[in-house]
Order: C-alpha cells, then structure tokens, then sequence
C-alpha cells in the first residue's frame, strides 16, 4: 500500500503509465484527455506528469473501464469457465456475476466446486452467485436439490458473493420456508430475483424478501413497474430473448434510471459470442439506438459494480482495480470494438498455451448416470381422451421472448386414435425424460413455432433440471434422439426417424464441451445448420428449446412431471378441461 | 416475516393505510397517486385496495420518504441527541449520519459512549461514524488521542457504521501509520472524508485509501475533480459554510450526478435549525434554484442511503422502514413543509414528557478538568520583534466560506512596543487555551474579519481539540472571557474590560446544554445579539470563532501550540519571516 502510495504521489515511477488517453469517464459523463499510472494490480493516479517503467502511447483511442455483465448462466454457453473467459476478456469484459445453478442442478455440490475452482485465476474475475433455486421450483427433477444449509455453507466459505436468482417466486409469495430459509441464509448480499409478469400485490410480497433487483422484464411498463417499488433492472440482451431495444426508452425517459439498471446476458450462446459478441455487443445495440455513450458505458461498468457492491471496480479512478481496455477508436460510437485489454494492471495474454493450461487444471465430474429407461415409441404415444374437451393444450413459442402460451388447438389424430405431430400446422411432440437417476420419468406433450417439419431434436441442457428434451415430428425420431443423448452422457443431437443427422457431446454435466469457443461455435453452428434442415427456422432453435423446460417462467412449460403452468397451480393435462 | 408478507400479499389488514397520497417517487422521479400499507415498522405494499386497521386520508398531499442528513456534528447545535431528533424529526428528518468527534476531543470514550447511549431510542435513527482524526492533526490538543485499536473496538461493538471524515489529509497522504492503521481498522464499511483543496497528484494519494467522499468541496472544479477521480459529493450546506448554491451547477450540468452527490449539515446551530430548518431549508433553497423536485429530493433520501449502504431505506417501497412524511402541499415546492411524520411506521409524538424522558435517560460526563492555569495579560501580550521582516501574519476571514487566508500587514504597536488589536482596522487579537489538562499552554495571534469593536468573544466550542478561544479587542476582556469560560465549566461568553456582558454554560463537554431546541436557540440568539453589540457583524459568529481552530482547513489557524498552516508543514510563526 505504501508503495502504491507513493506511485499516486509521484515520488516513485509507475509500472506502466498508460500516456494520451481518451478517457471515458463514467462518473462525470465525459472524456478526459489525461494519463493514467498503474502500479501492480491498482490505478494509482489520473493525471498529468507521472513517470512508468513502461509508457503506452495509447494515441488518443478511447480508454474505457472493464465491463461487467451483471447476471451470465456461463454454463449456457457450453463453455467452461477458462473458455468463457478467455472468450470474453478480449471483448473487455473484465468481471460476470455468474449463477451456476445450470450446473447445481446437473451435478449438485460437485459441479458447483468445479464451476469455482476452474473459474480462478482467469483473465476474468467471477463472482458467483448461491443458487437459491435448485430446483427451480418442485414441478422440476434435478439431480439432487440445494437447501438453506448449502446456500449457507457457500456464503461461509466466501464461494458466493450474491444470492443467485430467486425464481420460485410463487413459493417465495406463499411463504414456504425453503425458500425463506435461502433468504436468511444468504444475509447481507445482494438478492437478485427473477420475477417475469408478477404486479401488484405479488410484486410487494416478492420484494418484502429484501430482493432488489431482476431481469425479466419482457415490457417497459413491467419494468417502470419494478423501477417503481425500488427495484434494480437487469436489462436483458441474450442471444433468444433480447430485450435491450425494448427496454432502452426506461433510458430515454429518465437518465437517472442509469444509476438503477444495468444490462446482463443472463444467456448467450458460443456462437452469439463470436459473431456477436458480448458486453461490447449490447454497448453497439445502445449506441446505435441513439443512447448516450456515457450513460450506455455507465450501465455496463459503474452501475453493475454499485449494485454487487464491488467498491474496487467500475470506473478508471485512483486505487480501483486497473481494469481497462482501449477502443480502436477516438469516440465512443457504433463501431465500439476493443483493441487492447487490461486485467489487474496486466496487458492481457490469451495464447493458446494459457488456454489449455487454464482448461486443464481442474477436469468436471462427468454426468451422473447412464440411462437405461428410454421410454419406447409405444410409451410416449397419447391417447386421444374423448371424454375431454376436444381441444389440447399446446406450447406456443414466440421467437425474440422467453415467455410462451397456451394455446388451444383441436389434436390431429392417427388412425388409431392417437394424438400425433402434425408439421403441417407447426406442432411438434415435445418428451422430457429425468435423466439424473434413471426412473424413466417422462413428460410429454405438444409444442408449437419451432417449425420441425422433419426428424427431431434434442438437448441435455433442459433449464433447470437438465433433464433430456425432445422435440420431434415424429416418434421416432423423438426415440433416436433420446437414446443418442443417453449413448452421448449428454449433449445436443439432431435425428430422422432411426437415424443420427448430427450431434455434439457435452461432457461436463451434460452442458458444457471442454473446447474452445471457436470449436463449440463450429459445432454449435453445424448443429443449428442441421436444424434447419428439419424445417427449423427460429433462432438459436436448442436455446429456445431449452427453455421449455423451464418451469418458472409463464405460461405453459414441461418437465419430466408433465406440463407445467406455474401460475395456473402446477402440473396441467395435455387435454382442456 | 410472515405478517408482513401476508399484509403485502392482501391477505391481512395492514396496521395503517395511508389512503390517497400523493406519493413522491425517487426511484423513478414521479408522482404516483396511490396508497401506502403499513405494517409494524415496515412498507408492506404500495398500491390500491389495502385494507387496514386505521385509515389516514393524505387527501392528495405528497408523501415523500424520510431524508437523511449524511454528514452532521450534532454536537455543534449544542444540543444532545435526544434535542437534537426531537428538533429534526417534526421536520421530516428521520435518518443522520453524525459525526461524533467533538465530544471525542472533548471527553474522549466516555464522551462517545454517552452519545451512543442518549442517540437511541429517539424519534430518528442515528448512525455514527467511527472518529477517524482524533485529534484533528498533531497541532491540536485533546482530551485524549483515539488510536485504530479504539476505532475497531467502535466497529467490533458495532457502535459505528461509516468511518468518520479523515481530516488529516497530510498524514494520509504521506502514509503516516497511525492514520492508514485507523483506515484498516474500519476495514469494508464507507470511509468519508474532508479534503479541502486537495487534487491533482494528492488527491489520487488521499484516495488509494479508499475513502469514497467529501463534503468540504468549495469550488465547482474542486468537486468536479473529486467526482471525476470517483468521488461522492457530500454538498454542505451549514449555518456558516452554505455551499448548496455554489456546487448546484453540479446537478445542472449532468443530472446523473445526483446518484452521487447528497445533500448534508455538517455544522448547524439551535437558531438555524429553528429559523431556517434542516433538511427540509435545503430542500427549499434547491426548489428555489429550479432544480428538479424528485431529483432534489432523491439527494437527500435515496442518494444517502445508498452511499451509506442503508438498504433498507431511501425511497417508499415494499419492504423499507415505514419512514415518511406528508407536506403541507400537493406540489414539491418552494413552499416546501412537512405536516405529518411517520418514523417506524409510527406517527410521531414530540410532546414534552416524552422529551423530558429521553433526555433525562443518559447524562453525559461533565468537563474533565477545571482549568486554573490561566494567562495572565502580560503573558498574552505580543511583543515586537524588531528582527523580523516588518509584517504579521493575520487570519483572515470571509464571511461564507470555511477556508481562511494569510493576511500579511504591519503591525498595530503600542508605546511599549507591543503588537496589538486594532478594532479601527478589524484586527482583534485572538487566544486558544488547552483546558483539557490544566497543562496552561496556549497559542495567541490575530484575526481579522470578525469585526469586534470591543471587548471580546470567547467559546469553549473550538474545532476540533476544542479547548478555550478568545478572540478580543483587548487583552482585559480576554482574559475575563478565559476565566468565565472556566468558571463555567465551558460554553459561550461575551466580556468587556473585566465585565461579563452575557454567558451560556454548555455542561456537557464545553459543547453541549441540557435545554432543548428552542431554549438553546433563545440562548444562543441573546449571545448573538450581545456579539453584534461588540460591533461583530458576522452571521454565526460563535460557529466562526470555533472554525478558526481547526487545524486541518487552509489555510492559517490557531491553537494551543500556535499559529498552524497545515500545507505549510504546521506550526506558523507570528511575523512574517
């Protein structure tokens, strides 16, 4: 501290002086034509006449602190944490708040320990959050379940910084203990929620848990809503569910409401990484909207730091963390691209080596069983109940929003009575079979707007249970894809009738690859390409098929229990009642 | 947990229904016309259709939340804690942030103690910050020096939320380790500070500790600097120190810096909380200015608590202390005033009984030491030195600001060659003698710019050491001013020649009555008046007086050891060398 100490004064020379920097100041909302002097992992000063054993003439580019993506399931990008990191370091991410209940609910504690002890000493810094809803709610079969103690273990041992999403807000509204018991445990933290749709009366129970902030917003009145009641917004921009450009007027119609949101990738794909990118993505989404540059930059840097309570990060300022990267420009403008990387005061070096050394320091348990009960054709068939309603009930999918319908549509019925896939009106089967203890559990039902006109495809990454889930055309090719994800130990695969078109194996857990980005975007993109070629034209098709499964999220789900409407009670027929 | 919820819920009646208000949204900076429900202490819902046990019609009045002084002395109103709430709650204050180092040089741990106990229980919440500068610097003379064992025991204790300013900014910018030992001891909590004038290189030193604030900001550069090196702004607005206009522009040039700035005291007097106000005086004079009304209002609600990491207040929302008021309007104006007031979800009743309780509960330690030693007028005398350059150095002050300047003048001699005060050149001579341990040391110099035509001034109210000022127009009157002060056991006295013209005792420390806010008002306008019949026609001339001591405020003071120019290296001789 002395030492740095006197660096600031200017009685000793710096380690590196970073000379003839645009500045972005995210405090004051303005560029500062100034110099900045690092010592080891600190700023030590902005100014004027300080003398580095190294000088960066950074020639006037914009010099712009370390991004920070408020909320990231890296899981979801079936990278693990050093590809991930070393993914993003270069696109000036410098810290992810991460909540790693993909993993919790695939490998339980286990998987949670690989997550933080693989996610050291990374060109990156992440802080994990508890993940308060393993499973996300009881209408979910995970591999095993996280209680209050394990959440208070995790925040005991400094392994958890914030509590992870808190998306049982049903069971959160009611009252029931588990989920209040997760909330005493975590303390003094950050409570982050996941609160889609919930208004009014609802909304005031939610937030008496102390939970401030969510990412869930679909519509700005959801979102003035939630501002209103004293909420944080985490402005979501994902690769299947971006909703930036929607929520951006929160921006507009009150400058302030910088100080109050932040935008967060919740989740991205390998492939969105690569061609899209990341923090730097949304900053060209917000530029080209018109946003200022400073207030944009503010919501991915200061913001976030303010709301995790990271008081050593957000902004270029004298003893924060020298985290920062320089522009590739002299303005702060839609062609946002990084051009030179800082972490902890070090110019940073992504070759090859680093990588594999980093990937390879601490190895995954694999997925925990292997599945013997693959149900058979004649098990997942539905019988048409003519004592119902004429009409079942369908999964309706609307590209670009996490939230689905129910939609009710007369079945298409077989010779034999069997309620079957009809491609023809874009209804798909859709089975999700446990996978974590083999029970041979299965759910099915039909889902419409994927748009599989042939074959089938499948997925071990299912939120939140990742459980295995299918959808198909036809029931063979639903059979194929599920013994192929058994055969796999978990991955991604694309079938017609007995055949295998194309899959990609996730080894750790069933949700991520140990390859590189460039590697897991390749195989990402031959598989969304083989998609397609069953019909599929949605976006990002196994993403979007994931979460289906995702029982906290209105309205109409499935998971191995069956259809779920978490708001409707729980578990729902395929037939209307 | 459970009743709250289920109030929230709707599910139960609410304790109170505050119907039809009006309510003052700082979150999103609207007005939102909507009820509030309440429950026990806390917010339990904001929205229509709350049933509750009592109804309260707001009849379309605005309700906004409790404002929160974030950096006050409460000590230099002269009054004790339970005073002092009693003097601020009925106007719509519920939360202060005190700094309690007066009474610490005065009557050391025990002193702390005391306004520990006396600030709870009380009509406001009072968070106290551990005193970081006890003494100010080494050029001032205690009752007893707090080290960094006595700050962590305050934090262990939990006695303090915030570290108090960090005055002595020499110390802390050399790396002097008593300083950087008290900085450790506060260790993750807000370190606030006073840095007056520092910037550039020195300003970069002072912040590598940490501390994240400052409210001795004089200039608009000077805080623009500190907001740009990441900096909060604490804008002062005290009795004799008003910055609020002059730092306004801050605000006015870049909105979002209300995240960052908050509105605060520091030093006010009885009178100025009686005739002016507290939070609410500078909630006007920002209306009058035209500044926004929510932003104005969020700088000094949600902006303090979240500096302050309070996050269970700052804004009316579900779940928050039920800590609010309704204004005697439907508009935030300029005719800002609070009618009602609710603390803890209770309505406030300030009757007599409950005062007289609350301040009867704790008494404070009296003044130490009762002073005999005196000087004599032959040893306050000056005498000429005719081997020095021909100028005296003179403190000089301005009417408005905190900061003083070095005026160089020749000398006032008398016939025996002594240098004297010259009233007819507004040049009094002034006295600071140690009380604390009888040890007689004193300092002696003059002032210019109080305007005393006669007689004399004295205060045992004397930043920070605090032990006795005179400041006169003759040695006679000072030195009877010394003696009453002593007699007294400390407060405020006006003499002339051997004459006491009119006194006011302050039992508790030298600093502080037993009277509540009106009597010590009274009081403290009789000394006004009888200072304004010396010819002084400064406002507040006791809270000037008392300023002229504080070692750590450029640019020349005075104490017991003598003239001090604390970025001169200290102790500062009379003649000008």
């Amino acid at each position: 501290m002395n030492k740095l100490l006197s660096v600031a004064r200017g009685d000793c020379p710096a380690d590196i002086v970073i000379k003839n920097a645009k500045i972005a100041n995210v405090y004051t909302k303005e560029y500062e034509l100034n110099d900045v002097a690092i010592y080891d992992d600190k700023i030590a000063g902005v100014g004027k006449n300080y003398d580095g054993k190294i000088i960066f003439n950074a020639e006037g580019a914009v010099l712009i602190p370390g991004m920070i993506d408020g909320h990231i399931h890296i899981e979801d990008t079936m990278l693990t944490p050093p590809a991930f990191a070393h993914a993003v370091a270069k696109l000036g991410t410098s810290a992810v708040m991460a909540d790693p209940h993909e993993i919790s609910n695939a490998l339980g504690i286990s998987g949670l320990e690989y997550m933080y002890k693989s996610g050291l000493n990374l060109p990156i810094d992440i802080f994990w959050g508890a993940p308060s809803c393993v499973p996300a709610s009881k209408f979910e079969t995970p591999f095993e379940e996280l209680d209050m103690l394990d959440i208070k273990k995790m925040f005991d041992k400094n392994l958890a910084q914030h509590l992870g999403e808190v998306m049982n807000y049903p069971a959160l509204i009611s009252g029931d203990p588990d989920i209040w018991g997760k909330i005493t445990a975590a303390g003094n933290v950050p409570l982050t929620g996941h609160a889609p749709e919930v208004t009014g009366k609802n909304l005031n129970a939610y937030l008496i848990s102390g939970i401030s902030s969510d990412h869930e917003c679909n519509t700005l009145e959801e979102a003035r809503e939630k501002l209103r009641r004293g909420m944080w917004i985490m402005i979501r921009e994902g690769a299947s569910f971006p909703n930036l450009k929607i929520l951006l007027p929160l921006i507009f119609e009150n400058e302030l409401n910088a100080a109050r949101c932040m935008i967060v990738s919740d989740d991205i794909t390998a492939r969105y990484l690569l061609e899209t990118g990341h923090m730097d993505a949304k900053m060209r989404i917000m530029l080209r909207e018109g946003l200022n540059p400073f207030t944009a930059l503010r919501m991915v840097t200061l913001s976030p730091a303010e709301y995790f309570r990271l008081w050593d990060r957000g902004g270029i300022a004298p003893g924060k963390l020298a985290d920062f990267s320089i522009l590739d420009s002299d303005e702060i403008d839609e062609s946002f691209k990084i051009k030179h990387v800082w972490k902890n005061g070090k110019a940073i070096v992504l070759d090859e080596d680093v990588f594999t050394k980093n990937i390879n320091e601490h190895l995954a348990p694999a997925m925990r069983t292997i599945i013997k009960n693959i149900p058979t054709s004649e098990q997942i068939k539905i019988k048409f109940d003519e004592h119902k309603n004429n009409l079942i009930n369908v999964i309706g999918v609307t590209e670009g929003t996490v939230l689905t319908k129910t939609l009710k549509i007369s079945p298409t019925l077989d010779k034999n009575n069997y309620v079957v896939a009809d491609s023809s009106r874009d209804v798909s089967k859709i089975v999700v079979l446990e996978r974590h203890r083999d029970t041979g559990n299965f759910g099915k039902g039909f889902v419409s707007g994927l748009g599989i006109m042939r074959g089938a495809i499948g997925s071990s990454v299912a939120h939140d249970a990742h459980n295995f889930v299918v959808a198909g055309a036809d029931d063979e090719s639903i059979i194929t894809a599920l013994k192929c994800l058994s055969e796999m130990g978990g991955g991604l695969v694309i079938s017609d009738g007995n055949k295998i078109i194309r899959s990609f194996a996730l080894p750790i857990g069933g949700l991520m690859s140990y390859l590189d980005v460039d590697n897991v975007a390749v195989e990402l993109t031959k598989m969304e390409l083989s998609a397609e070629g069953l019909g599929i034209k949605i976006k990002h098709p196994f993403m979007v098929l994931s979460f289906l499964c995702l029982s906290v999220i209105p309205e109409l789900r499935i998971t191995d229990q069956g259809y779920i409407n978490i708001n409707n009670g729980g578990i729902q027929n395929i037939f209307v009642q």
